[in-house]
């Protein structure tokens, strides 16, 4: 695609391709930013002034310095989710630091404020640094009710988070990690029931150790998989690896049950279900050898890992990224009512129990008579979504 | 006053004092907070998603990677003002924290959109420490378009202030220092007007030698005034003071020029105006002494230095910062226009210059037929304020 110029106002007038089009359509959308900051009530005289800020203000700062709980029922940071990025492993453009991250951050505060009517705010960091990330956040947060982490390369991603969790009383997701865990989960128990398959039984394969790839693996034990081989860019990962760093040795302790090694082609042999959920192409004779009744997820966006009419060859159900095929797996679906569901119950930890609920919540709104390999997950606009998701966190907490 | 239990809702029926119905008016009003998001444009489906979000906010990405500037057009960062604390000053307050600083920094937030239509968002700080508070701000500066410095205790935001002006190529302004001053000068020249003393001749005292009291010495001296004596906890400020941090000696070298030494009684024997910027008392023996047609600026809040009916026996004008009573020194005359100018003529620094004539603006407003002891600076719900500010502000930096 050619690069339309950013003061798209001023492009001349002339016959635009589609290409063309949607991109001048795109930079329009963005222009000034996408998001707003409006106040709860106007201002309009001095009595309202003197409420509203000083002298009345420092009655609630005398109340919170008194009793900190009155922070979150009289500001609005309870109820505020900072979606916090280095910029590091922005969609699939790599790492173009903070400043050229934030049109990705503002887009998924906005979808916050969209899909689950929360507050959020997109904050960009000029450090890649793990220790200077984990604590400009713990400087900032008391500013934040809850803390989305985004597009943050593996396997830093994975420190960062798990040292915030520990720090922090608030929830804190990666969401690159555990909302795609969590519809990949929901669309996979979905689609083991269109193959008539035992969805604790099925063998499968995760192509892709990154963010994504782990978190799909863990959550995958968790909801009962057995038979789980992970892939990486240098092979299978097996107890046999020396070269495992923490995160993958975690996989090699908790997958790959009948410990095989080699590469993609060994573990695609008799799979039931390939994962992707790395940028790395598939060939078409790899998945030729997974089990009758296949199910391929191919995720990688915006270039799927194979073509999904090429997958549909060899697989009975098969799902992407995309919103111009059939099967989206979009985070979408997890994200807006995991964070409305933890902010709602005070839960100050996101837990494996409320993905796995979650999951369910969102496989749950397929009825078993539109079950099809075509319509496996709900759609994101589907409206109950983000209160079934909420629901599920909710009871996971209480 | 008695404190409103804050849960204000559930607050018994029953008949209220004033203060206790203000004190409950204030807990109703900041339940929940003051601010929200809102997003642009909705996203009802996928094409609307697809502009928002991926693939196409990818494009707006690349085009910030491959052209910083972009982002300013691109993004809401460049017309975003966070208004940044660690509580360490708070109003009357003190040193109350970050989180019981936050309904203070979210009202100012609201002030910068009720007054200059400016995105802005409150961001406190869990460090008091100045190397991190400086550090931290630089880290998340990406997200942002100016920085409204808040609250922060003297001499520390001094140096804070400093170090961030001169590392970042934005607007960075302490209100307090800087508001407060610009707001002094416009109320000072039209009070000098109603005595009929000329400007720069006169005589001033300041008391009080912090945020406020440093700045505000600083920009009469630029604004012309030759006689200026500054009295901290300690007395006059002068020459031969061996006690003064690196602040307080730019001060002993710029003011006193008879190089006077003593404490307030001695400052203010013939003293044609007073600016009290600190919370010390100041007894009516001592502004008894002043000049005839004195001037005095009782600031402190909520409780001035000096009841304003009392200094009224001694001075022909009296302001203070309450809004009860006439003439309020109220800073939110001056930086919504600032940073409204300054975001607006994309600015990369907030100057002296543009201070001198953001006051100038601010003291036009009052014409000469409506000029009276009474009635020296216009009402901050004068819309003209904000637009004559930003006017100002733009002017200079052109």
């Amino acid at each position: 695609m050619t690069q339309i110029p950013p003061n798209s106002s001023k492009t001349e007038v002339r016959t635009l391709s589609p290409e063309d089009e949607f991109l001048y359509t795109v930079f329009k959308a963005h222009e000034g930013g996408k998001l707003s900051v409006q106040t709860s009530r106007p201002i309009i005289d001095k009595g309202d002034l003197s409420i509203i800020y000083t002298p009345g203000v420092a009655e609630v700062s005398k109340a919170i310095h008194q009793d900190p709980a009155v922070a979150k029922s009289h500001t609005w940071a309870s109820q505020l989710v900072a979606v916090i990025s280095d910029g590091s492993a922005v969609l699939g453009l790599g790492n173009i630091g903070a400043s050229a991250s934030l049109p990705v951050m503002e887009g998924k505060s906005a979808l916050f404020q969209n899909f689950a009517g929360l507050n959020s705010i997109p904050i960009v960091l000029n450090t890649q640094d793990v220790d200077e990330f984990v604590e400009t956040v713990l400087r900032i947060q008391p500013s934040f009710g809850a803390i989305n982490l985004e597009d943050i390369s593996a396997p830093r991603c994975f420190e960062i988070e798990k040292r915030l969790i520990e720090a922090l009383d608030i929830p804190v997701m990666h969401d690159d990690q555990h909302g795609t865990a969590v519809v990949v989960l929901a669309a996979l128990a979905n689609a083991s029931k269109v193959v008539n398959k035992n969805f604790e039984d099925l063998k499968v394969v995760i192509s892709g150790a990154g963010a994504a790839g782990v978190a799909c693996t863990n959550l995958l034990v968790k909801a009962g998989i057995a038979d789980i081989i992970v892939v990486d860019s240098r092979g299978i990962i097996s107890r046999d690896r020396d070269d495992l760093g923490s995160f993958k040795q975690d996989i090699a302790d908790t997958t790959n049950p009948r410990n095989i090694s080699g590469d993609l082609s060994q573990a695609l042999q008799g799979a039931d279900a390939l994962i992707g959920v790395s940028s790395s192409r598939i060939p078409e004779e790899l998945v030729a050898t997974m089990a009758e009744d296949a199910i391929i997820f191919a995720l990688s966006n915006p270039t799927p890992e194979i073509d999904p009419d090429v997958a549909a060859k060899h697989a009975a159900v098969v799902a992407t990224g995309r919103s111009d095929f059939p099967n989206q797996i979009n985070n979408v679906l997890a994200f807006p009512g995991i964070f409305r569901g933890a902010l709602d119950s005070h839960a100050t930890k996101i837990t494996d129990e409320m993905k796995l609920l979650a999951a369910e919540a969102i496989a749950s709104l397929v009825t078993a008579e539109e079950l099809t390999a075509d319509y496996i997950v709900p759609s994101a606009f589907d409206p109950r979504v983000v209160s079934v998701v909420a629901g599920a966190v909710k009871n996971a907490h209480s």
